[in-house]
């Protein structure tokens, strides 16, 4: 028996995860709002995405190996949604400026809660079932990270020509993963179908492993300035000045997303195709692929009377929803908004809210 | 002067008018409820249908000669609605057969209010935004009733093919009024049309104006049963005994339309075009196209956000209303329930009540 050796080895392997949970998620307005975005809702399993995220991680790191970077009005929440972890490892960021600087910031400061420890990067508001697969999986891409400059990208099998998403091309499989050739961008219909056909294309989920050194080299060569601006404030995680160093370096930051700023020139990276069943929620139509199937047939969670009414997505909480002669909408009633829309339209939520911004109904967003 | 002998005429041709306001309405659910139809609810005009019935005669019979028949679980509600009427006035059914023992219990009761009075029945749920005009016409038809054996019929000018409606046909004009020829049940379109053109067919508006002998008259020749049952409670109105004699009447009494018993069966009548616009209400359709117009363009009341979304109507009280994509849809929403049904289906909505009343859901009709 050699204890000391094992406990070693397992704490390179334990890595930290930095859940990125900043986004406003307009595109699930009216149930999403500026104060209670997508991540702080209730749209698959019993719990908030965010916390379904965070439960499905916890078991593998720890509470106190969790981070959450989120934007500065949704602290309180955050914190009250996830109150096993330390309050200090949600962090908030003052202004909004894309992924980029969110990772390094994230990144960093898990550098500081475990030096070496390799990192996760998890978006806080995906669909991911399967919690055992997918926290064997993270446990295998910790591993790739822990050894040296690696980052492992996870890629969803593609089971239809999703000309929405950014896909991972491989080359061929060598033993559970695959080497990365290139991050492709959304691609026209014929292009994702020859990468469905293909067998080499995989989504970007967006999970990244980074071994850590080789993140802080990366980001040292494409992202200096964000790397420059964030340092004091990684410096300063855990002390009384952090948030005051964090407005100072959100300030002046550029926004970039980290997929265009770093994943996209890396000379290498590895794929795993997830063994997970996965949806990002991207959409009130994606949300009613998983939701409880409705008389007619509808999706969605109502009580409902529908008549010659079908392919509904619907979403009322409080009141009998009645449908007559009504197809392909998406229909959301709140307290105070009702949506209805069809659902080859749902893209422009973000016209309604651009409206209700210009007549000052902030109280509506 | 001959103050007495002007009373006397006044007198004689001051009629009494019966509101018959015991619908259900439930082409207006979800606003129209069991215990708040059609005709409490405030559709046109900044009242009640029922109230705005009222103040259209009022100013010309007074208050005492305005009877109101109604079902039993809206006497309060309709008292409420009218408290300047005697408290008698308001006459509930205990159950609903249809409109003949209305009429027959109306005519009946007016004539102990006022014998030999001529007597208007009125719907209590059409809209008549031309008050004036219409109390002329009122007036000119009681006029008529008060002299001999009439029957007047308020006849609308059509100005659409309606197929929905029940016509009246009529002879040439003889100075305001028309000879009447004939009811006509819904015709199909093809003979409507020909009506529009023909200039000689008016939409029946279901107000009738009669001399009192002669409803009498008529009433015992095609409602014998009906006039029997209705005899001992006309005879104990404003007694004690009155409610419960309403029940012995109408627990035996078979239901029938005033129309189909009577009307249709007239040896004569007469028309009176309308000088004065009318709807009948009949649909969230028609609601809409006496509603405000919104943007769009879409028509109702409502706070409304609409992107590529027209001809639609709309009825929300209490939140914003964002549609996207969405047209000729009728959305009604209520604390308690949401309707969307294309306009080709609204007379649908009573498959919606029938299915609610299956699964025990009372609460929501």
């Amino acid at each position: 028996m050699k204890p000391a050796a094992t406990n070693s080895v397992q704490a390179a392997e334990r890595g930290v995860c930095v859940i990125m949970a900043g986004g406003r998620g307009t595109r699930f307005w009216p149930l999403s709002r500026t104060d209670r975005p997508k991540q702080l809702q209730t749209l698959a399993g019993g719990q908030s995405l965010l916390r379904e995220t965070y439960e499905r991680v916890a078991p593998l790191v720890g509470p106190e190996r969790v981070l959450v970077v989120t934007s500065g009005n949704l602290a309180a929440a955050t914190r009250a949604e996830l109150p096993e972890i330390p309050a200090d490892n949600v962090i908030t960021e003052p202004v909004g400026r894309n992924t980029a600087p969110c990772a390094v910031l994230g990144v960093g400061v898990a550098a500081r809660l475990a030096p070496g420890a390799p990192v996760a990067l998890l978006p806080a508001d995906h669909f991911i079932p399967d919690d055992e697969n997918f926290r064997q999986q993270l446990q295998e891409a910790f591993r790739m990270a822990a050894d040296g400059p690696a980052v492992v990208t996870i890629g969803i099998t593609p089971d239809r020509p999703e000309t929405g998403y950014g896909y991972l091309e491989t080359g061929e499989a060598a033993g559970p993963v695959r080497n990365g050739v290139r991050f492709v961008e959304k691609p026209d219909r014929a292009t994702a179908e020859s990468y469905v056909r293909g067998g080499r294309h995989f989504w970007n989920s967006g999970i990244f492993v980074w071994n850590a050194a080789h993140f802080a080299a990366m980001a040292g060569a494409y992202l200096p300035t964000v790397v420059a601006l964030m340092a004091p404030a990684i410096e300063s995680f855990g002390t009384g000045d952090f948030d005051a160093a964090l407005v100072t370096a959100y300030t002046d930051c550029p926004a970039d997303s980290i997929d265009v700023a770093v994943m996209e020139k890396l000379p290498e990276f590895v794929v795993l195709p997830a063994a997970f069943r996965w949806s990002d929620l991207g959409s009130w139509d994606a949300w009613g692929e998983l939701a409880p199937a409705l008389a007619g047939p509808n999706r969605g969670q109502a009580e409902l009377v529908a008549i010659d009414s079908r392919d509904n997505v619907i979403r009322v909480d409080d009141r009998v929803v009645a449908l007559i002669g009504v197809r392909d909408m998406i229909i959301v009633d709140t307290d105070d908004a009702l949506l209805v829309c069809h659902k080859d339209e749902a893209q422009r939520i973000k016209e309604i809210i651009k409206c209700l911004e210009d007549r000052g109904r902030s109280d509506l967003l």
